[in-house]
This record gives C-alpha cells, sequence and structure tokens, in this order.
C-alpha cells in the first residue's frame, strides 16, 4: 500500500521546514519570498520520489522549482532526495491541488512540468487526465504569458491524448520528441520512473507547449 | 532510375484522359466539372503508385479524390491501379505542383493528405519539407474552412517537425496516432510503402489537423 499513514513523516517534514512548505495556500502571490533569491519559478505536478525535482535544481542553480506530491509516503523519498541533492532552490508541497489556483496567483509559474502523470486510459476518466481542459486552464492561469509547459511520458495514449488536447485548447506545440533518449539531450533530468522505463529500451516521449503570449 | 523518361507513357496517359487530366491549370475552381458528381474534394499530394488514391476511391464512392504525381514514371503505376480499381472518382495530374495556388481556387479542396513525403532530415533542407509553413500557407488558402489535412509517415522526424509545424502555423491537431496499426482502423487505406513498412513491425505515424473555421 503506497497510501499508508506515515506519523513520522510528519515529523520529518516540520524538521525539514526549510524545504517542505507546511502552508502553501498562504504562498499565493508571493512564492518569491521564500526562496533565497527570486529567479524564474518552474512547478512540478507530482513531484513523487523527487530525483526530477533534486536533479532540476541542481542542474539549473538560477531557476526556483517547487515540487508537488499528494501522497505522503511518496513525498518522503522526494524530501530524502532535495536534501542529498544540497540544494536550496527546491520546495515541496504535499498537497492534493485540485485547483492550483488556490495555491499560485495568474501569471506567477515561468514552466510547468508533468512527468509521468497517471493516464487514465479509460475515456469516461478522461476528466481525471491532467491533461484534460479543465487542467489547461488552470495551468493557462497559473503560467506568465508565453509560458511554457513540459510533459513527459511512457504511455502513448495519454501522449496522443495530450498533444490534441493541448491544441484544441488553443497551446502551441514548440517541440516533441517520441524517443527521448535517442536524442540525447543532456539537459533531461530522468524521473525513478523514466529512468527504469528507458533501460528497458521503452521510447519515452516528451513535448513542450506555450501559452498565448 | 525512377525519372528516366517513358514516351511510352505519354501516349498512355493520353489513351486515358477520362483519369489523366493533362491541362490541370485550366480547371482552377472548377474542379467539379470533371469529375460525374459534386461530392467533396480530396487531394493527395504525391500520390506515387496509387495504391491510396484507388483504394479510397473504392473505399469512400461520395468524395471525389484528385491524385498529383510529379514522376511520370511513377504515375504510371498509380494510373494502372486506378483503372484497376475501375473507379470514377479519381482523377490523375502529372505535375509538379510547386504553387498549389495555381492549379487549386481558395476554399476548393475539402480534405489533404501527404503520405509518406520525403522527410528531408537535415536542417538545411527544411524549407523542402512538405510541413513547412510556405507549403502550409498553401494547404490553408486552397482548403475550406474547417477543411482537414491528414499526414501519414513511418519517419519519425518528419512527424516530430510536422506537429509542431502545424501547431505554430496555427493548424488544430485533432487526432494523434502514433502506431496506426495497432489501431486497426478498418477505414485506413494503406500506400504500397506503409504495407511494406508496418509488415517488418515499424510503427507508422498520423495525424489530422484542421484549418480554422
Amino acid at each position: 500500500m503506497r497510501i499508508r499513514n506515515k506519523p513520522w513523516a510528519d515529523d520529518f517534514f516540520e524538521e525539514n521546514d526549510d524545504v517542505v512548505v507546511s502552508e502553501p495556500f498562504s504562498y499565493k502571490g508571493k512564492w518569491q519570498e521564500i526562496f533565497e533569491e527570486e529567479q524564474p519559478l518552474h512547478l512540478e505536478i507530482g513531484s513523487g520520489k523527487g530525483q526530477f525535482i533534486a536533479g532540476m535544481a541542481g542542474t539549473f542553480p538560477d531557476v526556483n522549482f517547487i515540487g508537488i506530491e499528494r501522497v505522503k509516503s511518496v513525498m518522503v523519498g522526494a524530501l530524502k532526495k532535495v536534501k542529498e541533492a544540497e540544494v536550496s532552490n527546491a520546495r515541496l508541497v504535499n498537497e492534493d491541488a485540485k485547483d492550483l489556483r488556490d495555491m499560485f496567483a495568474e501569471n506567477e509559474i515561468d514552466h510547468l512540468y508533468l512527468n509521468f502523470s497517471d493516464p487514465w486510459p479509460k475515456t469516461k476518466h478522461e476528466k481525471r487526465r491532467l491533461t484534460y481542459r479543465t487542467f489547461l486552464e488552470q495551468y493557462e492561469s497559473i503560467l506568465k504569458p508565453g509560458g511554457k509547459l513540459t510533459l513527459k511520458t511512457d504511455n502513448r495514449g495519454l501522449f496522443e491524448y495530450s498533444l490534441s488536447s493541448f491544441s484544441k485548447f488553443g497551446m502551441v506545440i514548440e517541440d516533441v520528441t517520441l524517443d527521448l533518449h535517442e536524442l540525447e539531450d543532456e539537459n533531461n533530468v530522468m524521473t525513478e520512473y523514466e529512468q527504469k522505463f528507458s533501460e528497458k529500451g521503452q521510447p519515452i516521449y516528451r513535448c513542450t507547449v506555450s501559452v498565448s503570449v
């Protein structure tokens, strides 16, 4: 069971309140305040065990990163990763962000990441996919004009759906790759899941879209 | 050599002037006149040996099809295929259509097909790709408002490029599939090339985009 209670997790989060943001809704519109420097703000939805955000924060010290992960026991891993990376430009939020507009002001985010989101393959679950238009409305609101969103997934169905969903919503597809690891992008920071799947030789899909200026 | 001269081809085309349109530029704005019935007009750019257009014309008798193929020796095969199919709703044009607007009026076409176009993989040849924006300008002009374009290819680079090119141009990506033959679309008519490649188990990519209404 992934969603088991971990009472010690609360203590662990509290001990690390330099990384874990305990009252994220109170920072709406002023997220820059909790970082050491005012820098572009990048947000990952569903940070999992944190390999991506920890790696990104290390690779891009000139960017401030926020990772949201709703599963407490999973976020414990992310916190460990961020601490190990010894970075000062990453913050973690343990919330089920039903509406990101409650947590972030309009135009507050520069770049948004969706990594290996649940594909919800059944048509009846379309509305749960994180690239369904109601989510795109949220992203468009919190992203700056011209801000970007990068999606990575190994799920073909989700990728096909998302390209079309982005386009119909009016986002512009800036870049597509259908086999990320053949591309050998040195700036690509892998998630745990991505590493596992690409080691099996499965293609990883990635696209970056922009919201209108 | 594909582009060898075939003097007998001219005779063969002339003998079949019910299918081969010898003066295509004179039909600009009045293509419906050369068909038995006024029906939606679909255009294939680069018909090759004709398996697609012959198959489509048989599958969709309520549509009028025009196929353009610039290589004479290749179009001989297309003409044979159309004749074998015994369809009355397909016409062939042996031209190097540098600008489709010389051959078709604004809003004259309902649906356009690009099948396994030359990928021109080198960046310096980008302008030659049939999904480069100067070509998209032509397609947008001759397509009806809301008209569609379907691209099929086995070339990953061309497909990635084209998705982004369509989107940046303002076309809407209506549908994407990254493995057409796993989809088992009964209405999919294969080209010769497609059949050969999919038999080898290679994925075929397809997308349909629409121009603004």
